[in-house]
């Protein structure tokens, strides 16, 4: 058999667990009995396994080394020789007993997270966490010695990005965010600025599902292959780009909750459902990063689906929906849907302003936990120093603080940063989507996004992982990573938002 | 590693793939978006592939080899040795151009199948019928050569049944059931019986929804450990004992046709809800064949649900929740939900009498394709004949006829004949149970069906498939399959009915 024939037979079937595994995970958050957590737990291992064997193959690792040199690929080829090639040779490097370990101590490390957290005592935690802390340093040092650790382990999550770049668009992104909300912060303990008691209007969860669905079919997402589902924690999972599976949650008391789920998740969706099919079950057609991952989701979330342009067409329909609106006047309304919280301690909840200092902060803390700047036992301090600094508040407890986010108890150092990278290359995107397409931002202010869906499409979604992520960006928008186009465009927003 | 234990390693990986792919199904049937088909085809075919390679891998075969001379193993660990062993050496045995060449065939004979049963042209199907009965001819000569064809076929169903043994019952069932629906048909033919106008009443799909779930919880089903969903054909399907999920349909102008789905698939689900957890994860705690699968679900469905001893308990409430039953006095009730269909084709739509000749008549058929003694192309002639003989109405076309059902298109050949075992069994146990368990039979009649639960939980559900089918059955009715316990209780049962 022709050796890039075998080599696509091998990578269609792992890719086929990999959905497997993702419908797993969706049918256990949405409909698994609770009494099947266990044989659930047996059934993912053993998949899990089967797919680290055949990622690790010595056949795969031989076809991957032919082929590597082989002039007759074509560039696609080439890079999904090459994609395969770094899932490869991270499940080649590593040794087994460490993997065992890894997945043992991130077990362990969420369930002592969840009592820690209950009970608002760190140092309960601080032991795993140590711990996670080693193994991921020696998980670097076996798949790149000569790297800094925090690069080796940030690759998992976006290929290609160092500390020394994310420093570089971090810094001016502080530098415009924490005297940003110093103005906002004033702004909003003076008088004159909208009401937003309609934000908390109750809404019943029927409702909002309806409304909710009718936007998410106007973005573009395709029923025929995908769904909509109600979760704790909204996601998009599901089995491959043909069985996409978006949730979200329904606050009766928070209807605009629900909504900007639904249109977050249905970025990442259409992502997913814009791949290119006829390499659907190879490595090149995955999304690129979870930093290209996250700008879909931001950029249908809040580049568009916070904007009064958005809005603005669909703001009637939206009254008729929900009758208490029809006494909110227009830009009461898009300023409600940007509220800046200045007084929330969680990223999660996080408005568009304050959320890119939650991930810089923990950037730098888990940058310095890896290096060993940062020692655990000093973690609470170095994060309520860093919130007062950068937020201008102190978290009450560690719960609201050090141990919100599940992240670390899972051992995923370096996939903070990717949220706020989404964030800034959907600013990125949007403005050369509008700058380069005459009549788009026309469209969108008429109520049709589809020309900007096409625009995306060609632009990301059916380019997968093709190229290297800064190639990717800059050939959609023209120059790689820059944060001022967000810069740019949140000041702007705000400024006019907040009449500063 | 000892070698048992490396042993159950391998095929508790086997039995997770094996729930996966239940549960991959289940997803299909009941909540897949339509546009994933294809690549849901793909994560089956992978997970098949990885399942057979698992099963004749050489290191399973070396330790099975080991193991089965082993002194030191218990019965239990034999018993699971051996079948283990069973579908190795099938797995093994069969070439794999073989397997992909049935996999084909069978997907091809399907589609052809749906097309020709819609033309009602059996000519359309007799082309790919007949290289599905060589296929299977060739797969019964490579497993057993030394065994007559359809007795190896249908071991994949009921391990250890024959032809010879077949006919020793279905020829006395024959001889019984023949003469009593003729006396059925001229009873039905004279006044006095009571009117069935009761069963058509129009009933919304949401309640007939409330009314079974009550009736699934108190026979015992586990919806920590299972679910109920609505499918186009009931199932009992899942992911293993812990997830066991059933699915019935809802026709409001047929209430009765939801109620008997969902008792019948809920006794199939007691049996997987009932197997010995500790061992869940191993071939040996499987259920023993389908035979005894479908006694579970006939002994719920028929010799329990459909009796006067359950419904007088439970018939006050029924009557609550359906008005329209207040004028139904109970025996005519009882008569209704046994109501004999002496026109019907449809082995589905069968009742008690009428559905063990449907099967009979496609043993005998299938049976006769295989051996040779029936051409294909006197398929169609052949089955008229039968029904005429046997149950006394020719089929207007082939559609009603020898088209009706899928099993042939998709190569099962040896299948047909568990439905009929099922009923015999079923006959079988319900009477030791009553007859060995004082009380048992009063706490049906106060509506307490625990005791019954327990005595299927210990002398079938726990044990698995630790004993052969006859070593089961023999144990728990102290005798081995006998058609008479069927036919003197249908012969009591049909009597009483219809006042013969």
């Amino acid at each position: 058999m022709n050796g890039y024939r075998e080599l696509s037979q091998q990578l269609g079937d792992l890719m086929a667990l990999e959905e497997v595994l993702g419908l797993l995970q969706w049918d256990q958050e949405i409909v698994m009995p609770a009494g099947a957590i266990e044989s659930r737990g047996r059934q993912v291992a053993t998949l899990s396994v089967l797919q680290q064997e055949r990622w690790c193959a010595p056949r795969l690792g031989e076809l991957l080394g032919l082929l590597q040199s082989d002039e007759t690929l074509d560039d696609v080829e080439n890079a999904n020789v090459r994609e395969a090639l770094r899932e490869h040779n991270k499940a080649a490097k590593l040794p087994s007993d460490l993997v065992r370990r890894w997945g043992e101590r991130t077990v362990a490390g969420h369930e002592i997270w969840v009592q820690a957290r209950k009970a608002k005592d760190f140092s309960q935690f601080a032991p795993v966490l140590q711990e996670l802390i080693d193994l991921s340093r020696q998980k670097a040092a076996i798949l790149a010695p000569d790297q800094p650790a925090y690069d080796v382990l940030i690759d998992d999550f976006e290929p290609g990005m160092t500390m020394a770049r994310l420093d570089k668009v971090f810094e001016p992104l502080k530098a415009f965010l924490i005297p940003l909300l110093a103005q906002v912060r004033q702004r909003q303990s003076q008088p004159g600025l909208p009401d937003i008691g309609f934000l908390t209007h109750p809404v019943p969860a029927t409702q909002q599902r309806e409304v909710g669905e009718k936007l998410v079919r106007t973005m573009g997402f395709d029923f025929e292959r995908g769904r909509l589902d109600t979760s704790v924690h909204p996601f998009c999972g599901g089995a491959g780009p043909s069985d996409v599976r978006i949730t979200t949650r329904y606050n009766e008391n928070a209807w605009c909750q629900s909504l900007t789920a639904m249109i977050h998740e249905t970025g990442h969706a259409l992502y997913e459902q814009g791949r290119n099919l006829a390499l659907a079950n190879q490595p090149v057609s995955r999304a690129r990063s979870m930093g290209v991952h996250e700008s879909q989701s931001l950029l249908w979330e809040k580049q568009v689906g916070q904007s009064a342009d958005f809005w603005r067409p669909r703001y009637a329909a939206l009254q008729q929906d929900y009758t208490f609106l029809q006494q909110v006047p227009f830009d009461d309304f898009v300023y409600g849907v940007n509220y800046v919280d200045l007084n929330n301690f969680i990223r999660v909840e996080a408005d568009e302003l304050t959320y890119p200092l939650h991930v810089i902060l923990r950037y730098e803390l888990e940058r310095d936990l890896i290096s060993g700047a940062l020692a655990v036992a000093d973690l609470p301090a170095a994060w309520n120093q860093k919130m007062q600094h950068y937020l201008g508040i102190t978290p009450p407890d560690d719960a609201l603080g050090c141990l919100q986010d599940v992240h670390w108890s899972a051992g995923l150092f370096g996939y903070f940063p990717c949220y706020t990278l989404g964030a800034l290359y959907a600013a990125q995107l949007f403005q050369t989507a509008v700058a380069r397409t005459p009549g788009l931002l026309g469209d969108v202010q008429a109520g049709n996004l589809q020309p900007l869906l096409a625009w995306l499409r060609a632009n990301i979604h059916q380019l997968g992982s093709q190229y290297l992520t800064d190639e990717l960006i800059t050939r959609a928008t023209g120059r790689p990573l820059d944060p001022h186009a967000f810069i740019a465009y949140a000041g702007r927003k705000y400024r006019s938002l907040l009449r500063l």
